[in-house]
Order: C-alpha cells, then structure tokens, then sequence
C-alpha cells in the first residue's frame, strides 16, 4: 500500500481539531472524554488521508487494555458458536492459557453478519484481535488503517501484510482422496461446509479436485455434499445416502464432528462403515480414534495453531514482529473407517 | 445479612473523600480518573461499614459495560480450560449466544487459584460475573458486597442469596447406581474429578453412596477412583483397571469425557465393553450415543442451563429479578454400554 507519510497534525487541520485530540483517540486514551462526534469526524479524516499510525510511537504513549478479542464471525444471522464442535473448544482453551500467562484476557463475540470488528475494537478498547474463520475484507481494510493489530486464522486470499495462521488445507484434501484412490475408489464424494470463497472448505475441496484430476476421474457435483460443519447435518447426509442408490463408494469429510454425523446416519440408514461406504476425516481431534469405526482422518494440530495465533497478535501488541504467515503441516492418520476395494 | 442503612455520604465521611468520588467509584464510571490509592481507601471503607448498594439508584446512575464475566475458576495452577471438553463447549457457545442477542460481549477467563475474580471485575468493568465450577467462598462475599450480580453455576453450599443454576447432581449419581444395582451389579466403582467440598463430583458421590446404602451395599473405597475430568485420566484409569484382577463388575464415570477415555482404556487392555464391564457416563452430550458402545448415561440440559445463567446475571443487571436458585433434572438414558448379570 503506498500512502503519504501522513501525520497527526494532517489529521487535525482535515478534521478540524486539536493535535492532542487526534493523539487521544488515535492512542485509545481512556482517561478522556472525547464526543461521539468528534470520534467521528477523526476518523473519517484518518480514512480519508489513509493515514497508517506510527506503531512504535503509538505503543509509548497508549496505555494497553490487555484485552484481546477472540472474534468469530458467523456465516448466518443469529446463529451460535461452534465451541461444542471440539475443535473449536481446543483452539480456545489453547489461545486463552497462551494468552493468560502473558497477562492478557479473552473477549470472546460471534460478531453478527452485519456487526464492524471495529466496532468491537473500538468499544471495547481491545490491543489486538484474532479472527477465526471466514472474514469480510472491507472490515480487515478499517482494522490495518486504524492500527490494531489482527491476526487471521484459518483464512484465504487475504493482504500478507497482516500475520496469519492456516494449516496446508489443500494438501489435507488432497491427500485424503489420493488415500482413497489408492485404496481403490473411483467414485468418491466430498461433505463440508459453507463452501466460502476464501475459506478453508474451499481449499480443501481444491486438493479433492486435484486428486481427482492426477488420476484422471471426473468431478462430478452431484457428490459434493454441502451444508453446515456439524454433527446435525452429517446425521442428516448420512441418512440421505443411505437411501440413495447414486451414492459414492467414498467420501472425504472436511470436519471429524460432521464425520460423526455421517457415519451415525449412514449406520441408522442400515449401512456400515466402511464395508458398505468409506469415510475420511479432518481434524482429528481426541475422539476420532474412539469412534466405531476409528476414524481415518487427516491430522491437524490445532493447539499448535493456537498457540501460534495468540504468540503473533501480543508479538504485534508489543512490537516484537510485524506480518508472519504461518502454515502448519497436515498428515493422515489412517484408522479404520476405509475399505481397500478389489479392482476388477 | 442484616445490615444497617449505610449511604455514600457514610461511606464518603469514612474514607475522607468526596461523596461524589465514592459514587464514581460505585458506579464504575469509566469517564473519570480516579487515583488507585483513592479507589482503595473507599474500598476498604465500603467493606468495614458493610455497605450494600442501592442497585436501583445504581443503575439509573451508571453506564453499563455490556460485558458479561464468564469465569472458570483453576482448581491448579496453570493449567488450561477445559473447552475441548464438549460440555462447556455446549454451554459456551449458549451463554455467548443468549448475551449477544441482549447486547452483552463475554470476557472469558481461566481465574488462577490466586487471583480474585474481584480484581478481574473491577479491570474489566464487568456487568455481571457467571462462574462455572468450584469457587472461592471469601472473594464471592466481596463480590457481593460490592455489589457486582452474580450467578454460580454448578456451586454447592453457597449463600443462597445469590443466584445459581445446578442441576440434580445427587439424584444422578443415585439414578446410575441404582440403574446399576437393578442390573445384577454388586461391585460398582465410581470414576470422576477431583472431589471438592462443594463441587458436582461430590454430589455425584453422594447420590451413588446413598443408592448403595439402600441396597445395603459396603461402600469401598478401593472402587472410588478420582483424577481430572479428562479423557487422558480416563484412558489411563482404563488401562490401570484392565490389568487389575480387583475391579469393580460397573463403574459410574460422573462425565462422559472421562467415560470415553475410560473405555478406550479398558478396551486398549483386552476388556469389552459391556460383557467384562459395564459403564455408566454422565452428561449426555451429542457423541453419547455414538459411541461404541453407544453410551448409557446421565442427562443434563447443558443448553438450557446456559441460557438460565446468561438470562439470571442479564436480570440481575437490569434489576428485573434477584436470587434465583435453579434446579434443572436429570434422567438417565439407557443405551448399551451396560450388560445386565445374571444373579446366582
């Protein structure tokens, strides 16, 4: 982003205000109190200059709230969270015990479709905000500008200038379904979630594609399954097939909890696993080995990803790094939920 | 309590200040810079004199945070949340989903067995405070004399002035084991966590020795096994019980995470489920029944109880209702992971 070494002093005289009164709310002072309106007319002129603040400068004079916002944007309005899917569960108890021996707290929001991370930032005096999941860029755009340091997880097609975590979601895919070929299926079809455009399911579903295409098998759209990552719709899906005579012989599920799901239906559908139909997770969290079947599963460590998110936003709060993009590993773990098929 | 009539102007006089810097100090405002020294000395007068708030002047006089304290007291030092435990998963993502649909952000905090969830709500502001789990009885009373609402969850012995969502954890730990004897079993152990004064593993303990007394049964020790609320604990209990001839025919596990580990163990050491040993879990979560066995188990409504305790500490706030002390039931849910004995 090429911008005009753009200073507070600019700001005032394009708002119409005092140098000290931009400096406070550009520091998030709150020992003062400043109009609503004044707030405003600041930051329409930080916008309109594309003012970039002085981190190092900033982090001398403002005071911390070590505060940090967990934020968890949801694809549709009024829905919950996803913490009872364990990898959710994981990833925060793993980010607030990071974030806790460094003296920070966890403000936790599903921000609402419709609902300004800045907003939250603002209102809440957060140092820094880790967004899980799919995002909405106009919003990051506001974040960068104003200054707060963000970190993305699990996110695609986003400005490398922020720090980000992903694991290697296409390699997830693609070697789950290069395992299934090489067990033999020839027709293997793919259950997940919101298929966002820059989301991991997508990435995912791209290695799928990749497989398929290496050992030349043909998409096919009528195999891909997709609703929402949870336990309801795998049971859901899972009964569909079931009473299906146009099923796959396999398929690759982009989440263990909607693994689950499936395999619950497809075994109250009257079919067993993998005898009658193969399943590949992702995730693999502590219950997939425990599952009947033990769950075949790509592997990702997410206490890692964790970790990793909450060590890049205090790194950024106090000045230490600026901008990682961090990919972890991913590897399958083969159980017991597929079936190696006899080709004739 | 009875206590006399105090007002700020009492409490102004005590610590020699104004009566206005004792209302802003009572009343959290956050637009105004108060010297540390100056909030203590009114503090500690506010507790010599017994002083309760009027919340309804309160309220009128202050300017809500919308910020919610979901607190998880650390029974050990430095040790993470238990997220990844479906269970508080569940009731997470229903307590953020209720306060958001009132306007109110969480702050989610693992308190350390030295901090006081005092200081986390003075730092923070905090509306309400929701504590799940064990609590520390002398910092609730400072809670409460400052006046912060607050509701207990799954807290025993407690004061009952203040609110608090249970459930019937005795009547549970009684349904399993009396589902149990009725089964034909004589030697039935208990797994569970640590075993509070005041915690639900007590309850629960207390529910399984009374159904053992009905039925003139010794209790022994030797078959009350307790360790972390952990799949790792149950899985290492599992193996430990499989290589012991002087193991009980049942075990009650007081949650379904530890069940799952259990019988991961037990089977990881050569024993089926249920036909060398039968299991009883508690919780019922959305995995229960598909397990392998498909767990028979305790339920609770954790989404409900969620709901309730967002919905008591939001009305306490906005003075809509005080101390409400709820009881949700439990029932037991009868799967496959008992094998009835046949009695000589």
């Amino acid at each position: 982003m090429a911008t005009k070494r753009i200073n507070m002093k600019d700001i005032a005289k394009e708002a119409g205000v005092s140098t000290a009164t931009v400096s406070y709310i550009i520091n998030k002072r709150s020992d003062q109190v400043i109009a609503p309106q004044t707030i405003k007319k600041v930051e329409e002129a930080i916008k309109r200059l594309g003012y970039v603040p002085n981190l190092g400068a900033r982090a001398l004079a403002s005071r911390h709230s070590y505060l940090l916002g967990l934020l968890i944007p949801q694809t549709e309005k009024e829905t919950k969270l996803m913490f009872s899917n364990s990898f959710y569960g994981s990833f925060l108890s793993n980010f607030e015990y990071e974030a806790r021996k460094k003296g920070y707290n966890i403000l936790i929001s599903g921000t609402d479709v419709d609902e300004s991370y800045l907003d939250v930032a603002r209102k809440r005096s957060l140092d820094g905000i880790v967004i899980v999941g799919v995002e909405i860029e106009s919003d990051i755009k506001d974040l960068k500008q104003i200054g707060i340091p963000t970190v993305l997880v699990d996110s695609y097609g986003m400005d490398k200038e922020l720090s980000s975590v992903t694991i290697d979601d296409e390699n997830g895919g693609f070697l789950a379904t290069e395992y299934l070929i090489g067990m033999g299926h020839r027709t293997i079809g793919l259950a997940t979630g919101y298929l966002t455009k820059e989301g991991v399911n997508t990435e995912r579903l791209k290695g799928y594609e990749k497989a398929l295409a290496n050992h030349g098998l043909p998409k096919d759209g009528r195999y891909v399954y997709s609703g929402t990552i949870s336990y309801e719709y795998g049971l859901e899906l899972g009964l569909q097939l079931a009473g299906s005579p146009e099923r796959p012989s396999a398929v690759f599920v982009t989440a263990d909890i909607l693994a689950f799901g499936l395999i619950k239906g497809l075994k109250k559908g009257g079919l067993k696993v993998p005898e009658d139909i193969s399943v590949v997770g992702f995730d693999d969290g502590f219950l997939a080995s425990n599952m009947e079947p033990a769950l075949t599963t790509i592997r990702q460590d997410v206490d890692e990803k964790a970790r990793i998110a909450a060590q890049l936003v205090i790194d950024a709060i106090e000045e230490k790094e600026h901008g990682s993009n961090i990919v972890l590993p991913v590897s399958l773990v083969e159980r017991e939920s597929v079936r190696k098929l006899v080709l004739n």
